[in-house]
């Protein structure tokens, strides 16, 4: 099969983590990834957790060299609003040179790039690797990796390894290799409001109740104050700042200036922190992201009604020095400080992942820089990533290993959003730099044991 | 067809009026409400309009005495959250003495209490009545009454009356007959922010962008000040006091201590106006109510995006001295000047209706308390209303003439909310004092011409 065909095979399956109905189509894309990896004789095996399942992989065993451990998730964000998809999330389709699917660029593209790579290597090779490879792709990044941690903790051994690289964040453009340093991490929360036992009529009680949909307006107002940063007491604590030489050193990457950014994202402005750029808030700043509301009547014409609930979700992204758990707590204080005795709240606490930040000067990152000078005849750029990959600190945490963090994710890839694509030049680009990256890390000198 | 059998079948009409797929429903329940009217030997006809059949009705003429037009509107409001209903809204269910149905107060029962109450009145007459009887039932009451000024001017004489009597207020409790002298008025507004052309990732963009859901609940949060006040500049300007008089006759409503209301309401306690109790903020305040808010992510789970816009329905109630349209100016005057550059503002003004204050110590105003008084065994209480009838103020406007406003609409009613319901026995008292009422009517004497 040709190796576009693979790639469309592997994005056909509608595996959206965060939704019940899709948990088969989760499991049948594992068993898919499973099927290619025992073709090119890995080791390879499904294993079930509690929620979907993580594929682990493991090449011919290369005595003395390097282990390198490949890290991807093979879940997708869901759909919505699908309407607004000028082709089916799940029916790939090629225009003007991109590929369009849900999941292309996050991260099934960048899972297909690697072991179209091994593949393409192997054959080179004589049926060989130049060093130890091993797969680690899950199935629940998309919902903050919730099986991950344990699984890492039962697997330490199989999965022993000296480097990791993760292709799951930007490329600055498709002729700039990028590697990132950092990733914020993030700590989520659903805020409920609950009101009247029943939605009421705004005539009958309109005046004496408190309207849940005016309350959480009020609450969430309340997180912001009028130069951009956050309200909650105590969210900056301890929180890293951004450094001169990073300052310096984006105030120059192309296509990430302010009016960049602005055109990227569809608006008239930007809204930034003040005294920073948009790279830098993006980058190195934390936030506070409502990513949904409703409450009441949201059909067509109107409906005179006092809402009994009002929801909103919400999303911190966080720099290092600041703790997830700490930050759900202090918004939590911060909500329960300001509702009104009248209604009552019920706050989830929902996914964390921790911000991250490496040393790009490491033998393993030196040689990741010199393969992708090599296939890209550029200098790779050095930044940090606005994004959150749990994974990252966990295989830090729990493997002791540093990840390479090689984005192949363009700025206008619509990841999570409505045309999620890919090029494809950037695709079989891709294949050769996993090349041309194995390689390179094969010839890392490895401390004597 | 007994009596109750009828309403039923009146009932199962889902005559939705909001929702555009239901305009045949709407259409099916106007020629129901004609064919039953004709079986009474009244002239009957169903109106097209540029939305939805207004019926009307006039029975035999009875020279030299008194014409009531009695008003109704047998459209019904949307039946979400479907979920919470017990039984099905349009399939009518009786448990425990009442009759479960989207409708059965607001306002089909009240409209076959008097259509029976017409019928029976005219059996104990011998095929006649004691006094000119015409109908104008509308299909819009839920939507604003869109078709109705322009048909009541074109049909001026055809409607031409002594006095209206319209039934779609509420009643204090089963045995204590009501009447209202005001309503509130009503101006919508739909606010809708946009920000990002798609949907955005919000670790790739988050702190750069203006969040159109947090802007949102800015632009919402600052409607009301910290006393519960509407804190759009000018609101209050012309809006006529409660008065004494009627603080005092409120204070001793039954079922409308403040207690009372936050029970019926399902809330812990009330949240009202500073300085004014839960009935007269219901009665004679103006409000300012969030009916539905919508943004981004709203499914199972968590999705990490900057949304692409927020929206908000918004329903103002009034009180005599406020113009709707003054208010939807300085509520949109309000909302642009607060902002941001970053995001489009876009605003929908939707309906309008006017507050409406009558004098109840006229002479038919008088006959009908004497009717009530006779069938309940207990005199009238006369309050205000908190909702809005446009149509009231309507046919003072073009008809000229005052409308006596008959309540049978309970607390505990659910109007539009899920579980609503009319007690059986108040549907048969109903028609008992339908015909009481149009008896005690016919006795007015009218001036000499």
């Amino acid at each position: 099969m040709k190796q576009l065909d693979q790639l469309t095979a592997f994005l056909r399956f509608p595996s959206i983590s965060a939704q019940k109905h899709h948990a088969e189509d989760v499991k049948d894309c594992a068993n898919w990834l499973v099927d290619k990896l025992s073709s090119l004789g890995f080791k390879a095996q499904s294993h079930s957790t509690g929620l979907h399942p993580i594929v682990t992989a493991e090449g011919p065993h290369i005595p003395g060299k390097p282990t390198v451990l490949i890290y991807g998730h093979y879940d997708v964000q869901p759909v919505d609003p699908v309407d607004e998809w000028l082709s089916e999330p799940f029916d790939p389709e090629i225009r003007d040179g991109k590929i369009y699917a849900r999941g292309v660029s996050d991260d099934k593209g960048e899972i297909m790039v690697h072991i179209l790579g091994v593949e393409e290597l192997m054959k080179q090779e004589g049926g060989t690797l130049p060093l130890n490879v091993k797969f680690i792709l899950e199935g629940e990044e998309e919902i903050g990796s919730v099986s991950l941690a344990h699984f890492l903790a039962q697997h330490r051994q199989e999965l022993s390894c000296d480097i990791i690289v993760v292709s799951d964040t930007g490329m600055i453009a498709p002729n700039l290799p990028t590697i990132s340093r950092g990733l914020r991490g993030v700590a989520g929360l659903e805020l409920i409001v609950h009101g009247p036992s029943a939605d009421l009529h705004s005539g009958l009680f309109g005046g004496a109740i408190a309207n849940p949909a005016t309350v959480l307006a009020r609450l969430l107002a309340s997180c912001h104050d009028a130069q951009g940063r956050v309200a909650v007491e105590g969210f900056y604590d301890g929180a890293s700042p951004v450094q001169n030489w990073e300052r310096s050193m984006w105030a120059n990457i192309p296509g990430m200036s302010n009016a960049d950014i602005a055109k990227l994202a569809g608006v008239q402005a930007l809204m930034t922190e003040d005294g920073y750029s948009g790279a830098e808030c993006i980058y190195a700043r934390p936030t506070l992201e409502i990513n949904g509301i409703g409450s009441g009547y949201q059909g067509e014409g109107s409906k005179t009604i006092i809402p009994s609930t009002a929801f909103a979700k919400i999303t911190c992204r966080l720099v290092p020095g600041q703790d997830g758990a700490r930050i759900q707590d202090l918004l939590e204080k911060h909500f329960r400080k300001l509702a009104p005795a009248s209604v009552t709240l019920e706050i989830k606490k929902q996914h964390l992942s921790a911000p991250y930040l490496c040393d790009p000067n490491n033998p393993f990152s030196q040689a990741a820089q010199r393969a992708l000078t090599e296939t890209f005849s550029t200098q790779p750029i050095l930044l940090r990533e606005g994004g959150s990959i749990g994974s990252v600190t966990e295989f830090k945490d729990i493997l002791g290993v540093d990840s390479l963090l090689i984005g192949l994710c363009l700025p206008d890839a619509h990841i999570h959003s409505p045309n999620e694509n890919m090029p494809v030049d950037l695709f079989y680009k891709g294949i050769e730099m996993s090349q041309a990256l194995l390689r390179s890390l094969s010839q890392v000198e490895l401390p004597q044991a």
